[in-house]
């Protein structure tokens, strides 16, 4: 096994991701915990860092960079959001000191965006999987591109010659787990009918009156016979498929630009067909990767000497 | 207080309102009970009618008429959806009876519409509402009537020449009930913030992009730093103001047609403000008076002989 160099976290709300990194910024070793922010005591996460995170690498003393909700209110400390525009060398000049026995400890800073109806559009960890793609993939950081991270709060971004300059928010995730879990369509059955999804998608139009196109979710079993069963897959369509249809015009650009999808594979596979069916041209990059390789960018360019 | 002749019933989801009235439709007495559809066991309906709404009437032996949710499978017996369009004399010709002790006992059909994305829309109650404003307003059974009956399950109605042509329903009552309990959204506070709710019609853009609009709910307390308390007018401001930009172009109406609100006060009045934010003319009813109005003109084209 290759010498660990750095201990690097992706630490969200609901989860702890962990790698130990070499040198070259290659994954010595990783683990999860069930450590997400939501569920620490205030003031606690350097004490379960330093009691859980650090012994189970056996990384004692590495230089440590977090990204993620532990840079809010609820996590460690608030590292203040950078403002839009800024690329991987701002975040890095931005990157928060905090104090930490086990050694160099830094938290990458959220990012916030000129948002819709005057309020500012926030993002924390997505920024650091972004700029891991875009240190991937030199040849991306000129022109123009649009990002896509699908989530509970999925994320659009548009990147202008390597800086993040603007963003919008979308709560598609999040809709379609409550509607799921606690309105007139909740369903226990998995969201797994490829031909619901894909009428879900049809029925998604330009993406204008959710609330409307939402009740066909309900309609199409109560007057059109089609199986309960069927109706989360349907639901899943109907949410990425407005989704698809609306955010990017938000972000100002045309509704036929490239877009790319970096997140889970899962779910960035229902992006994929929304993207598809729409004749959108799309790829797609692995998130985790992207996180792994950010965070060991900015630790590089703003690490400890 | 003057004779019964009839008691009429709206017997909903949640609960059920019935009156007594006289030979001339006017109302005698007036009662709730707690007996929504969805509270009853299977098969049940029949008796619960019998020895709890018409005893607390002392109602025995008087004709009844029935709509809303009772003629759904949750109900006393399925009263099978007559297709739009159609008008008053449609509804009387479709009166569903029943078997019942107490005398003649008679379900309102609901109504079905072609929908969205190909599947039928359908309403259980709105109808008889509808009919009941028509018979009020004879002038309204000539030329076109959009027509917007707030709540829960929103229906937004198309009237030519008194009859119901068409219509869409929008589950913006139930988003704002569950965004507001289960989501990043959720809150305790009362939604009686007009300032916020001002700002939410503002955010609602042309009712596109409802996903990436709502999370505006979040980033304005957390980037924005708005107070947590005002989300759920806010909220309610967004939905509704998007309901109101975007339905009415589903129904093939322009954006400027003349809406006649119909419902509870209250919601009305909400609705009222998001209309006129958009420069839209409209005018209210009370939808509860409607309700006993249909019940009777439907009693009467269909009624006891």
């Amino acid at each position: 096994m290759a010498e660990a160099a750095l201990l690097a976290c992706d630490w969200g709300t609901t989860n702890l991701r962990a790698w130990t990194l070499d040198a070259e910024g290659r994954i010595v070793e990783h683990r999860e915990f069930d450590l997400g922010v939501s569920r620490l005591a205030p003031g606690e996460a350097a004490r379960r860092f330093e009691a859980e995170v650090r012994p189970a690498f056996g990384a004692e003393g590495l230089p440590a960079i977090l990204c993620g909700m532990v840079g809010s209110n609820l996590g460690w400390t608030v590292a203040p959001y950078a403002d839009c525009p800024a690329g991987l060398n701002d975040l890095a000049r931005r990157l928060v000191a905090v104090e930490a026995h086990g050694g160099w400890v830094r938290i990458v800073p959220g990012m916030r965006s000129e948002g819709l109806a005057g309020s500012p559009d926030v993002m924390r960890g997505e920024e650091t999987q972004l700029m891991g793609w875009l240190a991937q993939h030199p040849d991306r950081r000129r022109g123009r591109q649009v990002v896509c991270h699908p989530g509970t709060h999925a994320k659009w971004m548009l990147v202008e010659d390597g800086r993040l300059v603007r963003f919008v928010t979308a709560m598609t995730g999040e809709l379609f787990a409550v509607l799921g879990k606690h309105s007139v369509l909740k369903s226990d059955a998995p969201a797994d009918d490829m031909d619901a999804f894909g009428q879900g998608l049809a029925a998604a139009g330009d993406g204008d009156a959710l609330a409307a196109r939402l009740f066909t979710a309900r309609a199409r079993v109560v007057g059109g016979g089609r199986s309960a069963e069927s109706t989360p897959s349907y639901l899943s369509g109907l949410l990425i498929g407005a989704e698809v249809a609306a955010v990017p015009r938000l972000l100002g650009v045309p509704p036929q630009a490239r877009v790319t999808l970096l997140g889970d594979a899962r779910l960035c596979e229902l992006y994929e067909r929304a993207l598809a069916a729409r004749g959108v041209t799309h790829e797609t990059f692995d998130g985790e990767a992207a996180a792994v390789a950010g965070l060991f960018a900015l630790y590089k360019l703003g690490g400890a000497s």
